[in-house]
């Protein structure tokens, strides 16, 4: 009988994760005789049994699709009351689910590698839109997240030379500030602001004023995650959440009027916000997501239980998920310093 | 001795502008022979007479660039204690300028209409990215605005998708809803929100929960100008101005909680702001600032004061400032019921 | 018993086909309780009684998308053996289908035009890339087309520019040059080529030579209709159809070397092709395609027979087909001069 | 004194040109102390001491802008009869440069060695479109050629399917086939074809057809220099050189007629040319390029000639001019492998 798997994505969408499916699926038909089924928003479709078939039509084409067709939620799959290795168990009993390709990021790994303590054979494919995850050099929908943070960015610079205004971009990362160090870099930005690198009003507002006083418009690019150091306490706890991001009052919010008061040019701010993740992806993901996916279908013929497809190089290799998880990649400081060097 | 032009752009930036100067210099130029300057920073270099020369190799290539080369400002041709037309006649006849091409929207068309009414030789091109000028069917930088608004409803729509959440997008248009309307259609909103429309949140959740009800993620798009009936009164005055458009806590942030209050759909609002204004103009903007700008060198060397240029159907016409001023151009309510029949 | 009707798209694909089967279809299950089957493959299928069901959730979302979801072809309704009126009014009595609605070109227009004198009931949607249909003001794929276009022209001129090349696009546009005038318009070509107006080598040797002398790399956009005096005979015939347009040797390809020969500048040329005709469609081609499937389903409620929609200013109206078929809209040679003051 | 340093781009223009120059001056102004000329048009300004000064503002706003500033040629070093290093040392005197940074591809690199062998400081940074450079993991433009690469092959598929017809998309690539593959595998090609792993007429209408059986358009990719192994001899010869790529009847058209023969589903093809090395390159190119050039900007304060930087994983590194030429990177045949097994 033919060995049959299934998938299921978790936590935020990002563009590349029908990619993954998509690469999963034909690989895993075409190579090695595998069947699929998809598990439906999640860890939750897993713990409930809710599936949809994923035969070799049911993918073509979806590379090219934002999101995923499978949908995704943050449920977990110890969640109670029905969640729990023993129910999981019987769910892949019942549906003759050899194996469980989980998508997602740092949470999403934790919870397989537990699944995989307790004797359910988990593999992962790593994703997350903010790069920060130490096991791979680079994560689908990084990629695409910087394409439109940099356009965004090119277009913000039109308008604020037009009005010589300082126009500040709010970009997604919380922990690790990736995409804004890469759309920053790319869009020539005067300032890039980020978790890793904490900058203090009066450095960030005498850069803003080396742009001004030379008559061009400054642009400061600021990832979600970055704190003034002199207010820490005053914006620490807004209720962020893995899915809550673009809130009310984020940080770029908070600078521009600070900035605007010290240096005295008028400032803007834009928060990107659900714009980033969704849509289209890059070719870059799409080539990543499939390489992963065709990847990972190699990983559940060899059985290889408890690792998750990373990059490295040029190179896809695999990874134990205990190496993986629980580690942040931030941006290294010398990386930042490289930037930081163009500022102003 | 060659007749001397001076142009000026006054108000926020558009996508386009440039191609205006452009065409209005190279046609003026080659068919003509009229020289041009430009006025920096709207009708502030015109009252203080701070100019840049024009010449055809200072106008090349410009068309695909966002913002204006000449800047822009608020300022006003009557503002105290430098303005005035005496002022001004003046500085014309120093720097040997015949008459003067103002380009922008109705506060600056109806400023260039007092001029006129006041002896000076004043010509005009409608600008205004809302498209709610009554004189033109469109106007440029709308279309560009529309693109923007459309790829990020896409974009969207597939994390509301994956995520089954409905989306709440906030588009520019403060009295008329042509950027949310068209890009509503677009995109396939499933509630397109305008200033001339009033809907209650009852009807605006029954579309909502139809939507849901069908398994689908709802997608809404709102102009910042909407307003709930029933609470008008609560955001009425949120001191927006001409160019402070996206402000903190805009109609989409206000909507969207009450959506998930009311629907139990978890709802989120994304800001478009000033990424809907600047940058890379659509070819269909440039074509038609090149024109408008070819038309208005024509009105100059006709000496046809008073004339502001439109576009009718596909013809270019002119007509007079009395005839444009203060008249916004809606969103018929034919139109409007044409969309909302596709609600829900 | 509800009002059933018949949807077909023929002749060569075009961005916002799509959008004209979804707008006709949610127009008409909404507002005027009809029901719709897809003919596949244009004429072919309502020949032959090949169909698709047009639910509305068949039709949801498909806006965004390129071609067409009901296939296209050449087939043409009285094409023997099986085609005629008496087959086709015994297919639609079978399938109980009231009436058809043709989206096509003119050739399309003119067999609809047949079928209806005939004694069918049908009616129409124009539709052709070129824009060149003479009852409307635009189709839509247009402004897809030009977009596309003008961002490869803006392409072509860095590369121009850093070889100090000429570079010659060939777009879309066998009979009319609206395609190559607007993105020409648009992109600031140095010289624009249309079908409707014959310029020798001579006069396009003389613009790309003066670009040249001010050492800019010339950009030259060509119609694939363009015809040089001097050669007419020679590639009059090159087997050109509506389908077949990106041709080996074309017109871009014939023009390069005779640039380069008679100037002394590296000349390129590139043939944009097909690239032009498909993909996401512009939200202007969404909104104008949505638009008219909104007419027509209003055009079939009414039984008005006959008609075809059309865009006249910011209008739908209704002309009998009649007068819109067999008029080829030309580029006006005003408007062609109009940019040709702007030339080398 | 401050150190003074050349800079020249030499060879094809690619994408990130910009932000090499941008990136080197900049951190070596801010960094280094260092100041820059600009060698015009590749190693010709070199020979013949023709200059422009590259101050920041002179460099300021470049990097999203394709081509390169400083304009590129084919003129060897070496050339007669004004050439060679002692024509060339005697110009770096006159201008009092003290080393020069050769921005380019395999020849430009081999020419800058043997210039360095010859006593002349020189470093370098590596520059093909192609990807096709041993010594670094990636070259800037690259992206942005796949980018586009994957934009029309989406395109061509929404055509493809309307019509049931074949489309064969011809990309660069004539050693090595990296855009074609990964093209290839964001857009799900169904055949891709690369100059690393001939596939006979046979094996391509084999997948061909068994995509048209099951009624799905089949998008065929083929880089430039791929050859049939049947028709070797044929079209070996064609006179490509590093400019010239895109041909009259290039390996598309060739392909397309003999597909359409063989399998009896219409062909046809389309050569993206130009378009994929033009234009706004993307962040990834943007940042790539920034970061070659702030290395070498380090590279010069080291004194460390005869180097050339290079990506290795996320990291820069120096490699010895010595070690990268003359290696072409061809796609390892077990990545086409991977690639291959989604074909058909």
């Amino acid at each position: 009988m033919m060995a049959r798997y299934g998938i299921l994505t978790s936590g935020g969408d990002c563009p590349g994760l029908n990619a993954v499916i998509r690469g999963t699926v034909l690989q895993g038909t075409s190579v090695h005789g595998q069947e699929f089924v998809g598990f439906l928003d999640g860890y939750k479709g897993l713990v409930y049994g809710d599936i949809k078939l994923l035969t070799r039509s049911a993918v073509r084409g979806i590379s090219r699709h934002g999101g995923t067709i499978l949908g995704t939620s943050r449920f977990g799959p110890y969640q109670k009351p029905d969640g729990g290795p023993d129910a999981i168990k019987k769910v892949l009993e019942e549906l003759e689910v050899d194996g469980v390709v989980a998508i997602g990021g740092d949470g999403t790994m934790a919870a397989a590698n537990r699944l995989f303590g307790d004797g359910i054979p988990m593999v992962g494919v790593p994703k997350t839109i903010d790069n920060d995850l130490q096991a791979t050099d680079f994560t689908f929908g990084f990629s695409t997240a910087v394409e439109i943070a940099t356009e965004a960015a090119d277009r913000l610079r039109t308008t604020g030379d037009s009005h010589m205004r300082c126009m500040v971009l709010e970009v997604m990362g919380r922990h690790a500030g990736w995409i804004a160090i890469y759309a920053g870099i790319a869009a020539g930005a005067h300032v890039t602001l980020i978790p890793e690198a904490p900058e203090t009003l009066d450095q960030i507002c005498e850069w803003v004023t080396a742009v001004k006083d030379r008559r061009r418009a400054p642009l400061v690019i600021v990832a979600e995650g970055f704190k003034l150091p002199e207010m820490a306490e005053a914006h620490s706890d807004r209720g962020m959440d893995e899915f809550n991001r673009p809130r009310l009052g984020g940080i770029g919010d908070i600078l521009a009027p600070l900035i605007e008061e010290r240096t005295g040019i008028i400032t803007r701010a834009t928060t990107l916000g659900y714009i980033q993740r969704g849509g289209v992806p890059t070719a870059y993901d799409r080539v990543l997501g499939t390489r992963f996916g065709q990847a990972i279908s190699d990983v559940l013929a060899d059985g290889d239980w408890g690792k998750m497809v990373a990059l490295r190089g040029t190179e896809i290799v695999r990874v134990p998920f205990s190496d993986a998880v629980g580690h942040t990649k931030n941006v290294p400081i010398n990386f930042y310093n490289g930037a930081r060097a163009l500022f102003g």
